[in-house]
């Protein structure tokens, strides 16, 4: 298939988006095979079947490289009781907060699961996305952990989706070990990871770095963990104090330092050294009405990858919208929409250690999203508006 | 036609949300003829055909009762060079700012701005919506204010919902009389009103009352017009500073004063005692990243009706989802859930002056959206999500 008469917002080369301004794209099967000016597609490819874009606007299939979307239950209730004047404790009283998650994540089958998370998923998909990470993190058991990954790997079964599973077992502490997270870190995490890693269930090993949560050497034990079944490593560092945790993952060649609005230089320059994409997660921020803002400029100059993603949970970010994400990456940390469109193709690849899509390129998956738009930044520009016009994942429309 | 095994948030009565936990609806044609609980449907209305919601949530269609969304363009371009560090002057020497929309509005034609609009309608229409208002207001000159009107009656000739027009020549001075603020207002914006209602197209009259648009006294004798021609007027009030706007409005008994992020206890009280109701445009406030907020608890504290808008346009907020307004209205503003949906129902109706929509009740039109939710608060929690199973405009799904 030839795709023609389209703009390519290729993600490659020096000019903003990587743009060719009148562009065609061939595929076959399941690949691009070749990418460049309209009127010089080389004569192999020319007996290929045409479709005419019309002057739409192609870009990588998008990749939201950072969701909670497997999950039990919503927290609307927990929502309205905060917005009436209820106080954390009062919300904690009534079963609220994240063990009202790993409660209800727990009662749930694993269909249960696949079914609550399908129509967060299409909306993914219905802006383009064609690939997805999906974390545990809501068991805190060994059996809801792999229940939870296992729910994940059913939904790239069920939808044209690429998904990339993270083991998240040093999420929260869960309340039947309360003070005792030494003990959980060592006799449940870190064996339940073992026991999903034999099930072929674990893609990357994540943690929550953060006073609330794990401390930097219990993560550092997790992450030894992962070394030694060569698992890739990323951390949720940063988000309400600094620890040091995005130094710590760099320390261990992660993949991805995540929220990290509370990132200082140091921590800067070791992602930078270590290659460690930066993930940011606007919708966090946006629904806890943080002020700290990551440190763009900072990451900008030492010339460390943005990453976009959605962060979808039912806690702190209800957010099944990319192209929202994109939005509030700009308007809410300045990100320039050429930043936010390589954050949620290129550098979301580079956030889950893929190489095989997030750009136009021959060689790469045929993950195209097409899109009605006469400008890449339009994409960023409005605010609830999906402007896809159509889809190819893996080829096919 | 009976819809069975709903759950009803008519917005009537005392119970939060107006809810009728196991309750049902008849239709008769385009109009409810009973609504109440599901085991007491009065024998007269048993022979209808029935449809077995499943426990799904009914609402009242939605009403997004202040936008500008015909209009030409958009500011893609515009939103890119700020976030690339361009200064407000730069974008005004490069042609941005309100002028590019009134230029681009008034090259298009009667269709191109029907065409342009109805890909921002048909959003809103797929969440639910049935009244839209659409104001003038790009034009600053008679030709092009009458042709936006057009368009906006056009509109609810090609799609299922109604549309209630708003005069708004008083959104702006056009370049071409810059310094001559009178003499537009007097020479322009009033004899254009003059015309447009002599081809009824004018439900109300709106108002810019700010300093960088129309002054107090301005805009008192364009209400003085709208009064003589027996229309409604409402202001953009206290959006960036207090200039008494809405105290003004509500001597007038305007329907609405918008935007009042900067509005004092007086003008809440004028506004009380008028019946006047505040709509706010959190969309607008998020995208200029303002940090006045409107006087929630005063407006609260003196029952003054609160109603949500998108405010979509082009410059300040290029949104389009209803959903996410009412998300914004709770994060940013701290509205509770249930203020959101009356915001978007019962007092959006009441802000365009409507009485038969808004509610779910005998004699009201049947405007129905009907949502895959377990509680009406999940309708604000989520962000990016569109929940709604089918509607009913007019009583046709
Ligand atoms: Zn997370
Ligand atoms: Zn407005």
């Amino acid at each position: 298939m030839l795709l023609r008469n389209a703009k390519l917002a290729t993600q490659i080369g020096t000019a903003p988006y990587g743009l060719i301004e009148h562009g065609a794209i061939a595929i076959d099967g399941s690949r691009i095979s070749w990418v460049g000016v309209d009127n010089e597609i080389p004569v192999e490819f020319s007996h290929l079947s045409e479709v005419n874009l019309e002057g739409r606007l192609i870009t990588p299939g998008f990749i939201d490289c950072h969701t909670h979307i497997v999950a039990g239950g919503n927290r609307a209730q927990e929502f309205e009781m905060r917005l009436n004047g209820a106080s954390y404790e009062e919300i904690a009283r009534s079963g609220g907060g994240i063990v009202s998650t790993v409660n209800a994540t727990r009662a749930a089958s694993e269909s249960d699961l696949v079914a609550e998370a399908l129509p967060r998923v299409d909306a993914l998909i219905a802006e383009g996305v064609s690939v997805l990470e999906i974390k545990s993190g809501y068991g805190l058991d060994k059996d809801t952990e792999l229940r939870m990954l296992r729910a994940a790997r059913q939904i790239e079964k069920e939808r044209p989706v690429k998904v990339v599973t993270t083991f998240l077992g040093a999420h929260a502490l869960p309340l039947e070990m309360a003070n005792q997270s030494d003990h959980y870190i060592d006799e449940v995490c870190i064996p339940t990871l073992l026991a999903a890693h034999a099930e072929d269930l674990v893609d990357a090993v994540d943690g929550f770095c953060e006073g609330i949560a794990f401390q930097p050497n219990q993560i550092a034990r997790v992450f030894d963990a992962a070394k030694k079944l060569g698992l890739p490593v990323k951390l949720h560092a940063e988000q309400l104090s600094n620890l040091g945790g995005a130094k710590l993952a760099a320390s261990y060649g992660a993949l991805s330092a995540d929220h990290i609005e509370y990132l200082d230089e140091q921590g800067v320059k070791a992602m930078a050294k270590a290659g460690t994409t930066a993930v940011i997660l606007p919708g966090a921020f946006y629904t806890l009405r943080e002020t700290q803002q990551p440190p763009i400029d900072l990451l900008r100059l030492n010339r460390v990858p943005m990453a976009l993603a959605t962060d979808s949970n039912p806690g702190s970010s209800p957010l099944t919208s990319l192209l929202l994400t994109m939005n509030m990456g700009c308007t809410l940390f300045r990100m320039t929409p050429e930043e936010a469109l390589a954050g949620v193709t290129k550098n979301a690849a580079k956030a889950l250690g893929l190489s095989d899509c997030g750009s136009l390129a021959a060689g790469m998956r045929a993950d195209l999203a097409v899109w009605d738009v006469d400008h890449p930044a339009e994409l960023s520009y409005r605010i609830g508006f999906n402007s896809l016009f159509t889809r190819f994942f893996g080829g096919r429309a």
